[in-house]
């Protein structure tokens, strides 16, 4: 195992067949990273297979060569025979094994097996790693790659890498946003990337109902705990309301976290009549992973939840708000 | 009247002392670009006369030098007094004279009267117009005038600059943002801006009144023309309600534009009894900048507004709702 970028070189260089992975449940940088890559190898003149446990879901289906996944374990073993020992596997934007997804085993049987991200806990499985948790997003990483390589960047690939890189940045506005990060968004565009398409795809994506909803969940916004906790609500009724899924409400926890006093926000939602499903995201006094471990919840420090079954939403509440205070207080 | 860069580097390098000005109801732009430039002409030993109409509003007091803004006629005057020849003004990112405020006709008096902007709309006022539509913004274009005067930026200057990127790109997310944009995003960051931070300021920045303000907003939305155009409402009512001033609602209109559909939203606003103002954004089908001209107002084609006096929001939308529909049309 290492971290370095040079033992990689050699693999990508020589072999003419490579399988792409990357996380389950893939976002932007995922998909980005992984599109990307695939179409700069192909450039190279390789066979690429890239693998998806599941299509591209509609969000990200604007990629280019996002109708170019596969996802059948017999389609992955025919091309993995095919190619003899001519081929390596490269997982991208994945930082622990076990997220590969069901066919995780059998893509770890392809050798060299590399892995190119920018997770800070990738503790570096398969057999060369190039991990750098400096980077803003694998896509990153990957112009930066072709750059080594002295290989062309088409415009496809272009967008693909634009798309991870401002889909894992906020746009250019989380903390992991460097120079270096405007630089190759730079380049990007002069490979012909419009900025404005890439963030209309993945920011203006909103129907009226979904801004219904906000609305109606905004409604219920109650700011407790001297401005330091805010909660908000969505029922079922209010989906129903609307005709909004769960799946809809992502997101909406930021904006009673984008409140100055706010340490806390946290986000109730009924999604089933007596199930009660509970976001938190905190700032930086408190650490919600702990509150939500003693409702039998989990998550990272910042951001954490938990489900309760045979319950209210007011129930759920009666009984985390003592704990919220007293952890914020502590 | 010029619309070239170099008629304005001789005034700018020998004059000792510079009122600088920008439009009413400064948005990031007009005040990251006139406190950037304050900052970069003291650094080559000029007096600098900041001149806003109010204060800064507590959205934009991180922007370094916001505290030094002077809103005094009487200092104005005394400034100018003191000059004698020795003097310029520079109006920064106003697209017309009448933008300048109530004060604009003393302003205008000083002699030479440079414009520094991006909006293609401007015809150029003034003795020396330096006006770009290329750009970004004018925060993009005083970055390259410092280049051009050989002169540091600070990394106050630069967190200003960067503060007028990010707020007129919707943080590098507008047709506007282009390659050379981000080269600018990429120096500003090596002059020590964390880009977290100003987005930090600019996005985290919500009062909990701001968010009841936004809810009750957003309850006024309305879908029409075959779901193309979107309409929100503030009322005086909904500030007096909240605790909020007009302020609170910058960047209300970018909701209902996230809409997949939508090719126009305009934000409607009850400024005063009988005083309408009206914003406008489109996407590609429509140049808000024509209709709003026809209103005696301006912008650019993704982004435009108009006033009205002696009127009701009713009656504005009345007259308007017929001209968006055949903008879009056409």
């Amino acid at each position: 195992m290492t971290t370095q970028f040079e033992p990689l070189l050699e693999p990508i260089r020589t072999k003419g067949n490579v399988v792409l992975a990357t996380h389950l449940n893939p976002d932007g940088d995922a998909l980005g990273s992984l599109l990307g890559l695939a179409d700069i190898l192909e450039l190279m003149g390789k066979r690429v297979f890239r693998y998806l446990e599941k299509p591209v879901s509609q969000l990200y289906s604007f990629i280019p060569g996002s109708d170019l996944a596969e996802t059948g374990l017999d389609d992955l073993a025919e091309f993995v025979r095919q190619s003899g020992d001519d081929i390596m596997c490269i997982a991208l934007d994945c930082g622990d094994r076990k997220r590969l997804g069901k066919y995780g085993p059998e893509l770890l049987k392809i050798r060299p097996f590399l892995v190119i991200d920018h997770h800070k806990g990738n503790d570096g499985f398969g057999d060369f790693a190039w991990i750098d948790p400096k980077r803003s997003s694998t896509g990153e990483m990957i112009f930066d790659l072709a750059a080594e390589l002295g290989q062309a960047v088409s415009d496809k690939a272009a967008y693909a890498l634009f798309t991870a890189i401002v889909t894992d940045t906020g746009s250019f506005r989380y903390e992991s946003t460097t120079a270096h990060t405007f630089d190759v968004a730079r380049q990007l565009v002069n490979l012909g990337v419009q900025p404005d398409l890439v963030s209309r795809n993945i920011y203006d994506n909103f129907t009226a109902e979904r801004l219904q909803l906000m609305q109606r969940v905004l409604a219920t916004l109650e700011i407790l705990h001297d401005g330091r906790i805010a909660v908000i609500l969505v029922t079922r009724e209010m989906l129903d309301q609307t005709g909004c899924t769960m799946e809809d409400t992502e997101n909406f926890i930021n904006l009673p976290r984008a409140i100055t006093t706010v340490q806390v926000a946290v986000f109730l939602k009924e999604t089933a009549e007596d199930m009660v499903s509970v976001s938190m995201r905190a700032k930086d006094t408190c650490d919600v992973a702990d509150i939500a471990s003693r409702f039998g919840g989990g998550g990272h420090r910042n951001a954490a939840g938990f489900r309760a079954a045979d319950t209210t939403v007011d129930s759920v509440w009666q009984r985390l708000f003592p704990v919220l205070q007293q952890g914020m207080d502590h």
